[in-house]
């Protein structure tokens, strides 16, 4: 005869012939439990309908309640901010996050290609790079749905700013001071040595160059790995090579610019007095050093990458299911501080 | 009768009589299959000594594969590299990193009393803070592991600095120019307003200037929250209300000596010449902002933590079983560079 209140574990462990620790083991997945003493007691639990935990929810509804996030980088600042937003925003939603480190091109392609066989998540957050058609494919064919955040993508859904807008609200303040000889830092892409990380940036540069009639001199352009030293030694190597030092220079980045500011105090230069200093993130220490940057939110970015996650899954009343390639594109804005001023005349 | 090679997963579909797919969805504990169905493939798997994957193997010997890694801040340096430390040689050994943020001292019990009802985990490591010892006990119970990195505990393996030493070595280095009025900045437990976050570190001031027979003078001592932002401003406040500047400013860690040199740059001191700036950590950007400090490797001390928790675990073979309590101090070394110099005279 079937009980008219909800059944207990104590209800489950007594049909299925075993403890009641058993019971609770065996239906939390865990501990060293028989598959056969598991199967009697998932028989026993099916048949007295009795629902043990989250976790036998999520089993039920056909969820493994975990996400995984995966960066290029963990310890730079624009990812721990892109994490912690992503973190904030899908643990209040119940959901754990695993967090997967994959360091070069070739090993991002490796692990998304072995995600499928372990089916341990219901959605990849794919930070600042892209997925690979081959590996999209097999994600969505087990139902893993895929968010890009910090990177544009047309066949997933992403959040991103417009590298190229912000890149030329950074050269338009320069050239609307003045400045015509202007240098670029410019990010380059690990996988790709020479070429940029984030080309729209670099082609904000061209673009706001060009508007000028003003040619692009290679001699005051450098790539660098991302990385304050090495944009150091970038800017010492252009001061060194170009004939007249330029008035300007355009950083990829705040933590880029923070090089650059260092090699033109060493060297003797006064910003922005003699050389004005543009970046770009708006990175907590930029206010300390007085850089004039075009500010993102990067957390912000992470929290609507997980809304984005969450609309994937379903988990969002209002809209449900997310349109393939659905973008939501971050507004930037420009900051002046004590760093950009117009060239000496 | 008994089939003599390895059954497939084919074998187990069939005796089940599922589908290929259902079978395998089924093993693999994720996607929307009904619970009775799930016990028959499960009977089937075992009736045949059928074994489908890391994670089922994982659940033969009681293990999740997984260790949650529990920190306070995730946006902030120190924890990022701390995390990509643990990441790295957790992974290699083929455990996956469930992150947690817990942001205030309630959070965290809370949180911890929680974990052991979700058995999600073989270990815990939590990043600079303490684990109660109800929690702990809570924890040991279902068999998880507990690590502290950046923190020491004598009830279970620790990773840390030895902060009384860290401090002692900026202190003994400024002392040694023969500064004798040196001001402290300390970052404050955002838990205990007003007390210092990483005691150590002001026990140490206290105790090189008792060494010299200085008295403590509390116009010269601010704590602050750990932000550089912050600590500029208790710089302007120290300047404001000592009738005398410092010769020298300690900081607790080189984000608080950031805010300390822009206040002093904006106030029109020089430094070294008028005043000289120590910090802790040698953060990235130390370098670039000229900082002498006291280094810590963070990135080796969460690689040190993960090789605890796999000793714990039983996973490295030379010494299988950690002793509760057993420790890494790491070490420290200063750093001489151009923020700090002798007193004017």
């Amino acid at each position: 005869m079937k009980s008219q209140t909800a059944p207990s574990l104590a209800d489950v462990a007594r049909r299925a012939g075993v403890s009641l620790s058993t019971a609770s083991r065996a239906l939390n997945d865990a501990y060293g439990v028989s598959a056969a003493t598991r199967a009697r007691v998932l028989d026993s639990a099916a048949a007295l309908d009795f629902v043990v935990s989250p976790d036998a929810r999520r089993l039920a509804i056909g969820t493994t309640g975990r996400v995984a996030v995966v960066v290029p980088h963990i310890e730079r600042w624009f990812f721990g901010q892109m994490v912690s937003g992503i973190e904030r925003v899908l643990s209040e939603a119940d959901f754990d996050i695993l967090l997967y480190h994959v360091d070069d091109a070739e090993d991002r392609r490796e692990f998304l290609a072995r995600l499928p066989a372990r089916r341990k998540v219901d959605a990849v957050v794919v930070v600042a790079f892209p997925v690979g058609e081959a590996e999209r494919e097999r994600l969505e064919l087990i139902g893993a749905k895929i968010v890009a955040a910090g990177g544009q993508s047309a066949a997933y859904p992403y959040v991103c700013i417009d590298d190229f807008q912000a890149g030329r609200l950074a050269l338009d303040h320069l050239t609307s001071l003045g400045h015509r000889r202007i240098a670029m830092i410019a990010g380059s892409d690990p996988d790709q040595p020479g070429w940029p990380a984030i080309p729209g940036r670099s082609r904000a540069y061209e673009s706001a160059l060009g508007a000028l009639g003003v040619d692009v001199d290679p001699a005051l352009v450098r790539d660098v790995d991302w990385n304050p030293v090495n944009a150091a030694k970038a800017m010492a190597d252009i001061l060194d090579a170009a004939g007249e030092p330029p008035t300007a220079v355009y950083a990829h980045g705040d933590e880029l610019a923070f090089g650059v500011l260092h090699t033109l105090r060493h060297r003797g230069y006064r910003v922005p007095e003699d050389i004005s200093v543009v970046g770009i993130d708006n990175h907590p220490l930029s206010e300390l050093l007085d850089l004039t940057t075009v500010a993102q939110d990067v957390g912000g970015q992470g929290a609507a990458a997980a809304r984005l996650v969450l609309q994937a899954l379903g988990r969002e009343q209002d809209e449900p299911g997310a349109d393939p390639g659905a973008g939501v594109v971050a507004p930037v804005h420009l900051i002046e501080r004590a760093s950009t001023a117009p060239p000496r005349t």
